[in-house]
């Protein structure tokens, strides 16, 4: 698992950390770019029950389970991709760039990591 | 004003309503599509909050002012762009594919709407 953590930020430019967290913010497992200068998991426990609200808030609205997020920021873009209603994959990039690949990423591999749990 | 909204909506494939509010959730002017399945004020309003309160937590974890935000769901897409302090433009599309150039004129055109506020 975390092997393929560490190839998501490998594979993603500019990108700096990822972590698999549950909404309640238990983290699984987690990956840091050695030069990372966030710490991904106070950042995605910040944010995960806030995510659960939108999630709450999107199935409200008739809009589906909510599949990703992307936060834009002037210091940072972290990208969140829902494996399931339990947990979610959270990846930090400080250039915002490939984020698109990001995304990719963490759909496809998201999909293999979600097997494992 | 509302033709700035209504050009936002007719230049991006697969949009369907924007809207111009505060995050204290009251509507400053907004456009939809005659064909547009949701109701875009009620969106904006739910999640004016809970935008306003990712604002705050992106500052508090040392990220800057949080510039988008996108939230894609199963039946929709909701993309968030913060024009100040007091202000956001949200556009809905139902198909996400061009989210990139929905984003792109939130940006180029959100400029301009913020200068007549």
């Amino acid at each position: 698992m975390n092997e393929v953590l560490q190839s998501i930020v490998e594979q993603t430019p500019g990108a700096r950390a990822v972590i698999l967290m549950g909404f309640d913010g238990i983290t699984v497992d987690q990956y840091a770019d050695p030069d990372a200068s966030v710490e991904i998991e106070a950042l995605a426990m910040e944010f995960s029950f806030r995510i659960a609200e939108l999630r709450a808030a999107a199935q409200s609205l008739d809009l589906g389970d909510l599949l990703d997020l992307t936060l834009r920021a002037e210091r940072g873009t972290l990208l969140i991709r829902c494996l399931d209603r339990e947990y979610f994959l959270a990846l930090f990039l400080e250039d915002p760039r490939h984020f698109g690949k990001g995304r990719w990423l963490l759909r496809t591999k998201g999909m293999s990591l979600r097997d494992q749990l």
